[in-house]
């Protein structure tokens, strides 16, 4: 089951994606997705609705360094073995599909980073790793979309990962599928030329899904609707004003969102 | 104006605390607090209340490394000058006076760090210094719980920081206050024997209040009830189960709140 969050003519409303390619049609649903699923009977070709994030989550916590050649690439100045790390970025960053990622002038080094992310559907806490798939409502890709510079310069990452619309993403949420061995790649036009950046696997993880759930939840309460974002693979690169960075993860979908420069 | 929330006998509201002392009387307000404000006509003595967090915000960002003092207590491996820097608290952390701060048997080394919060009164972005005050609704106290082992062991300070009620937040929000020259004291009762262990004032800031919001909002849209940790002086110091801990801040008032073990 595929659920997007849409604005069509009269609105906005959670929606099943039903369909492929051109036939992609959006079935309304009645209120939110973690009750039983009930069509209203309204439905809208692709073509009429604008695609939403998929889910205003009420926190989006983030695990760094979940990957060992994006480890390497960015943090290559340091010769420590660095753990996977936990973040947040604010929900304020959180943008849907096609919306634009808008870079402020004081971030001179943005790059895109494409990952899985978790829906979780259960308000839960301290989830042992054997129970941590019961409490994924589904899968989505999000953009972490990083300043370098600032991230370094600060220390704390929160600002160079929370900046308004450095958070994009969708398309939906794909409810039924195996996140294992899952491909990740990154996308991006630049100057008319669109080149393969990312181009990873989910089984390249240092901490497994199961284990992030655990990780998390031993300190945070997790609520319905918050998002988990599982690390980026290496392949990671700068962003311009001009540029469109799309997303791949084949039985999710592709997340495209353009590059503006922000007033 | 004081702005208390609070569960009263037949459920929870926003309300005025009006009187001193033992005559402080709760009155009930209609809807939130952010509207004009309008009595219901109910009230209640605060012996007959609970007062809650009194405020749910969608973001806590909080600024660390602001008081010089306590930079030099807290940093002093690093030779290095450190700015003062922006990281998240989850909202999940969020808990109000009196209820118990819950420490999980990971967290070895649990500090408070006693802090004026700032409550934002309207959305808002790319605030210039000189309009800043414009948008907080009020002051409260929040006490930015910190594990200092998880804190430099994995050097994003999310989890350190955000485990759940790792952020006691009030008594309420006090919204006629001069924030200058503000007193920010810490008691802490061990063992039967209270001591002030912080005793600074809001003058040795940094970063001040007006830069606060403009640096914060230069990135991050603020939101209605969203709360800034303007950062802690010197004398945290580590807090046990069995202990209770007091924020006092005169014009606001005092947040208190007892330490146990997490199961």
């Amino acid at each position: 089951m595929r659920i997007a969050r849409i604005a069509h003519p009269e609105g906005m409303c959670f929606a099943l994606v039903e369909g492929e390619g051109a036939d992609v049609r959006l079935h309304e649903i009645e209120g939110h997705p973690f009750a039983d699923i009930v069509k209203t009977g309204r439905s809208w070709p692709l073509a009429d609705i604008r695609l939403l994030s998929p889910m205003l989550p009420s926190k989006v916590v983030a695990i760094g360094r979940n990957y060992a050649d994006h480890v390497k690439e960015v943090f290559k100045a340091s010769g420590e073995s660095l753990p996977p790390t936990l973040f947040l970025k604010p929900p304020t960053a959180v943008i849907g599909p096609e919306a634009p990622i808008r870079i402020p002038d004081f971030a001179t080094k943005v790059e895109f980073e494409g990952e899985l992310a978790l829906v979780i559907g259960k308000p839960c806490k301290n989830v042992p790793r054997e129970r941590a798939m019961d409490v994924i409502f589904g899968y989505t890709i999000v953009n972490d979309v990083s300043s370098r510079d600032l991230q370094f310069a600060d220390g704390q990452w929160a600002r160079a990962k929370g900046i308004d619309t450095f958070c994009p993403l969708g398309p939906w949420i794909q409810t039924e599928l195996d996140p294992a061995g899952l491909p990740i790649k990154a996308h991006l036009t630049h100057e008319g030329v669109t080149e393969t950046k990312q181009d990873s696997n989910s089984d390249q993880m240092i901490m497994d899904i199961p284990e992030i759930i655990e990780f998390i939840t031993a300190s945070m309460t997790l609520l319905p609707g918050d998002v988990i974002c599982t690390g980026s693979p290496a392949g990671t690169a700068s962003m311009f004003p001009g540029d469109r960075i799309e997303i791949e993860i084949p039985g999710i979908g592709r997340l495209a969102n353009p590059v503006e420069r922000a007033d």
